[in-house]
């Protein structure tokens, strides 16, 4: 066994950088499971005719064979899936008549895509993902529900007595809207005009003022209205009156306006100062694939990362010819908000393993006292273990030490209680093990984040 | 999107049956942590070169191509692993410089066998392995450990107010006793003998009898002497007489007995009606690969299954040419023992969603009030949701009854108290919003066990 250079592209954490992602996950599922959201898990692989529905991500994906096929049948016609909405979507059309709907699920899964290897492209990552999904039709309020499980799913990682997370702004748009306003506006091709506003966080103002005119046969006025819609960004619902003063009238425009306007307003009650939402009439992205509503989301501080959640609503997320089932939802990608703050070391935990005690060994001959202790120990749910070897107390000690492992409890001579050590400040003092544990803060391993750390 | 038939081999739950492969996981987690035990997971795919380090196993694996890679270069020389402990060595190999040791980690993931279709083969399927790995040397007591963090976990799965699985039986044997006691007794090629005797499961007693005098060259007494070793299980350390009985005297034997007889009275104590450990010389299985303890263990009732958690010592986990990392631990298999029991509807869970209650909606623009409600439960950790839409109340119950939700939550007119309806028993009642909380047994959803349905 030489080769071990890891994998480019499919990140591994050690213990104590996976004891995070554990307490992220951990407040993710709390969050959406206290929402009425079901688990689910979709198996990783599917036929790859449903993979390549979508030509733009077929060359991502990782196509499945099995070692001792024979030449004929080379592939299994399976290939890994590169995200959690084209499972889900078959997932309910295989169910359907076993699921009840409006069908709400989480799902937490590892997602694959066939990259070249190249910096910061990850091939292997764990996504988080919430929807909503009805039959023939799902009410707008779930646009509005979503918004708010993810925003307090969010403001969960962000508590300062939890993950710490610096803050994070949850950025929404309508496709309605935009799409609505381009028609209002006389625009001759509102897909042309979408694809070149799209190019604004690449090409300078100007140069996408004149492809407007050129490539989407704008009028220069036109084109001003377009720039001046994408730079709207309101806290609060002020943008329904900056988007009226540009003077544009249509149906959809304000069916969107109304849209968006009832997402922000829902939300109103969740901004913290440490989670906000914004209408974002900048935010192109997805526009192309969903129907009304379109989440994206950064990180403070870390806007590098580029939108760490994201989503929106689909009209028609799954349909099996008959019936069509509409939905909307967000993904939350883990890997790619924490695998770059733990590789920095911007968050960390301060033990390697879950141990809250080392229960010290006084000779080898003595070793089942000391596991009786732990099991006392663990019946009142302190995670501990046992020192692996009698060895000289001083090296016992630093056995807990180079774990993070906060006490170290000596079993003490017959008849004797045991004394404990906290290792931070030296004190040892004698305990009544039926009753003794730790301090609540110390049971579990501590994340923090380091502010320090991150420039 | 038509292609939606089940794939043979790739399981997939329900919800309510995901619930309780949730539960079940949730308890192994407890308990692995509780002693201890890291949580790691590694990236799904291993080089090729790794994968097939142990011929026999080949002709399982998936290999990976990129969809759009080139002609010459078309896998990617990644395969998806197949276990848990492969991945594991080559982590440990990996990472060795930051890992503490000896080294404890739980592992709960996915692994991938390409298996021709076939009744009962699983493609895909969920491990949860728990190992300890030392640098040069590891002390005999983390056998003892790794048996009695396994039998809690089960213990936990078979406590009745819990998971309520009826029992397991956890078999120990150890191959330096198999290996000095067919040594010992003059045996001209041992490993011969181990082969012979491993078809007792499938060939007759007389049978084998008799190749072991053909295939390993044993004189007839000699061949009785190996049957008699293989008949003997005892629920105590009982066996060390009657291994002696038989009169073979080997240095590697005494070990093993010792080994063996230390497994037993270590796991002794947390023997109960549910959970037994037991000597059980009968078991071969793994004596292949393993270097001392072996590990199985059968689910009572359901021996079909086969052994649902198998494991042992490797005096050689991983090694890089220099270190050597010696290794003990045990793979349950989560996926074979859960998936046959929730398909046949042996366990059950009551609900299909974690929500305790469902929260009325009078009228649609009324929503808010509804949801604020809903959020005061969820700041009590009730877990709830809001009707999809101000229907009659009629049908608003019956949305919560075919979800196996247990109240609905009626908000009240203006200065009101809201109203709960238990819709088991039908009881209504007057409650105040900010106290009131479900009972404690129906704040998640149960699992229950139905002896019924085994047949």
């Amino acid at each position: 066994m030489a080769r071990t250079a890891p994998l480019s592209g499919f990140p591994e954490l050690l213990p104590a950088q996976r004891h995070v992602e554990q307490q992220v996950l951990a407040r993710l599922t709390r969050t959406f499971e206290l929402h009425g959201f079901a688990n689910l898990e979709t198996r990783a692989v599917e036929p790859l005719d449903q993979l390549l529905r979508k030509g733009e991500t077929s060359k991502e994906v990782y196509v499945l064979r099995r070692l001792q096929a024979t030449e004929e049948g080379n592939d299994s016609g399976l290939g890994l899936h590169f995200d959690l909405t084209v499972p889900f979507a078959r997932y309910v059309l295989e169910h359907a008549g076993k699921l009840e709907f409006p069908f709400r699920r989480y799902q937490v899964q590892k997602v694959w895509r066939g990259e070249r290897p190249q910096e910061g492209r990850f091939r292997e990552f764990t996504q988080a993902d919430i929807d909503v999904i009805g039959r023939d039709t799902l009410a707008f309020h779930h646009d509005v529900e979503v918004a708010r499980v993810m925003l307090a799913a969010l403001g969960s990682l962000a508590e300062p007595g939890g993950i710490g997370l610096p803050g994070f702004r949850l950025q929404v748009n309508n496709r309605k809207l935009i799409q609505g306003f381009y028609a209002g506006l006389g625009a001759p091709d509102v897909e042309a005009v979408m694809r070149v506003v799209d190019k604004l966080d690449k090409l300078p103002r100007e140069r996408v003022h004149t492809l407007l005119q050129d490539d989407a046969g704008l009028t220069a006025q036109q084109a001003d209205a377009c720039l001046a819609l994408a730079s709207i960004t309101t806290p609060d619902t002020s943008f329904v009156e900056q988007v009226r003063a540009l003077g544009v009238e249509h149906e959809l425009l304000d069916e969107g306006l109304a849209e968006l306007a009832a997402v922000v307003e829902g939300c109103a009650g969740l901004v913290t100062d440490r989670v906000e939402i914004v209408a974002d009439l900048t935010i192109a992205r997805g526009l192309d694939y969903y129907t009304g509503t379109v989440f994206e989301t950064r990180l403070h501080g870390h806007e590098s990362l580029g939108s760490i959640c994201s989503g929106g609503r689909y009209d028609s997320l799954a349909t099996d010819g008959r019936t069509t089932y509409p939905g909307v939802g967000i993904s939350l990608g883990v890997s790619r908000l924490l695998v770059p703050l733990l590789t920095r070391g911007v968050v960390v935990a301060d033990r390697s393993v879950p141990s809250a005690v080392l229960v010290a060994v006084v000779e080898e001959d003595r070793r089942a006292e000391s596991d009786a202790l732990a099991d006392q120990l663990r019946a009142r749910d302190v995670a501990c273990e046992v020192a692996p070897s009698a060895a000289k107390f001083g090296k016992q000690i630093r056995h807990a030490e180079r774990r993070g492992i906060p006490f170290v409890l000596f079993p003490g001579s017959a008849g004797e209680h045991p004394q404990v050590k906290d290792i931070r400040s030296g004190d040892q003092t004698t305990v009544d093990p039926t009753s003794w544990t730790p301090p609540v803060e110390d049971l579990h391993p501590r994340v923090r984040f380091d502010e320090q750390e991150q420039q």
